[in-house]
């Protein structure tokens, strides 16, 4: 995808939110940011023809599903082109030259928040302010200028606004990644990949998840993930997402793909893509766990 | 549960929240509430003996899991005695003798927000307020005693606060109901219900999940819900949580259980309880969907 110029990718935040750092990360330097109010907006964007791709975080390793963007993924007519693995590292962010001791409120987006409880067990004294975003968050305490309020956010948002670092490594676990999905129109998915994307219903009847799952069981095929979410409208029924460690350009997996499809109802083929996944400067390349 | 009085019961929010209202649906209008600022304090009111049970939101119709209390529960030695479902009816109140026009702000919890978009978008004027609770924002406008201030919450936040309804059943979908559960200490879960909920891990294994579900596929034991919630520290391992359709009281259910426990590890059965179902002034009992 590297060799396409120019390309426009959709995010939802602000300059520097950690969507953008994936896109950035995952495409190159040289691709056009298209930020979004919400992801709604992002996922619009592409059908206007006013973006390429969009880049959508689905889950982190700490706190679970992104739910807003695996609904808006089933609606939409987007399928999976890659998916990128970022580590999150929080950093306190605040005016340049404004010291620890000062700050008395520190705003960022509630999940970021909830990462970095110790920080704020630490220090009772600071009041947390729950925000849309974690990059926006820099921009307004850059704005109002005042050394008391700080932010947490990655570090290319410090940047971007000239936000000062004040300490690095605000998160609790280290062991905080967010996997984001790389979306494009359908017909753009590859099927060559090593993960495989699907989204499906089940027939009200006992037995019908396991019924369905027995063609990759019996292959031997890896299920890396299985997620429901409620239908609109049909309390207690459930549309499922799974990923599988597959490739489409494997014959068994295709004709796995053919009985289950006699067992799944409105099932969608999401995408058949490659993993990156991003350690400090290294990237590899392969399934999330091979 | 009925029979014994004053029941202390905790919940996160404030005096009007929606777990309040499920609350003394459930136990009657006898019980002690003990309102508190977190979920986590909620739960451990329990472990510090300052409240008999906790009645926690598990799963919204609409917008899905609440992921917060599913991990609480995992982590806690709480059980669950008894499932309620309740309807979530959203009303506009404001400060009494206000009128729809004058209204410039609606604060409310941003699930409850988005659970209204409707009435945004025929009001573009109106600017959203995220907040953390729906009772409070009712407290916090009821306060201000400023007309041009509304918030969207449940008829017991407008009674409580002494708000007026500006309009009832603001909410886009009707079919919004939120499922709450009834946790104790782990003793007092009752063995008789009609839903057994369970929690466990999979080996890394091909066929994994496939090869669990199968003592209770072959019984035809109905899975009326999965959810897969991540392992803190260890990214992309999952816990999964299953509500069947079962009673403990049932031989061939402890069987399924016994051949089950031999392919997850850590399971936890976190209850075997009934559901109970509001609906307007009916109550009515059973599993969720028999």
């Amino acid at each position: 995808m590297n060799d396409e110029k120019n390309e426009r990718v959709a995010f939802q935040g602000e300059p520097g939110a950690f969507s953008e750092e994936a896109a950035l990360a995952l495409l190159g330097e040289e691709i056009r940011l298209v930020p979004c109010a919400t992801f709604a907006t992002a996922f619009r964007a592409v059908s206007a023809g006013d973006a390429d791709y969009v880049l959508a975080p689905v889950e982190n390793s700490l706190v679970g599903a992104v739910q807003w963007s695996l609904d808006l993924l089933a609606e939409s007519e987007l399928g999976i082109c890659a998916e990128m693995i970022l580590p999150i590292v929080h950093n306190l962010i605040g005016v340049p030259g404004a010291r620890i001791e000062q700050i008395r409120s520190v705003q960022s987006h509630p999940v970021a928040l909830a990462q970095c409880e110790r920080f704020f067990h630490a220090n009772p004294g600071i009041k947390r302010v729950a925000a849309e975003d974690t990059a926006g968050s820099v921009r307004e305490i850059l704005g109002a200028g005042d050394p008391g309020r700080a932010a947490i956010a990655g570090r290319r948002a410090a940047e971007i606004y000239g936000g000062e670092i004040l300490r690095e490594r605000l998160e609790d676990n280290p062991a905080n990644f967010t996997r984001f999905l790389l979306l494009a129109a359908e017909a753009r998915a590859s099927r060559s990949g090593t993960k495989l994307s699907l989204g499906f219903q089940l027939p009200h009847l006992p037995g019908a998840l396991y019924t369905a799952l027995e063609p990759f069981a019996r292959r031997k095929i890896n299920l890396l993930r299985i997620e429901s979410r409620p239908m609109q409208g049909r309390p207690w029924e459930y549309r499922f997402y799974v990923d599988l460690q597959a490739s489409m350009s494997d014959a068994g997996v295709m004709e796995a793909l053919a009985e289950f499809g006699q067992h799944a109802v409105q099932l969608k083929i999401l995408g058949c893509y490659d993993s990156v996944e991003m350690t400090g400067t290294k990237t590899k390349t392969g399934a999330a766990r091979a």
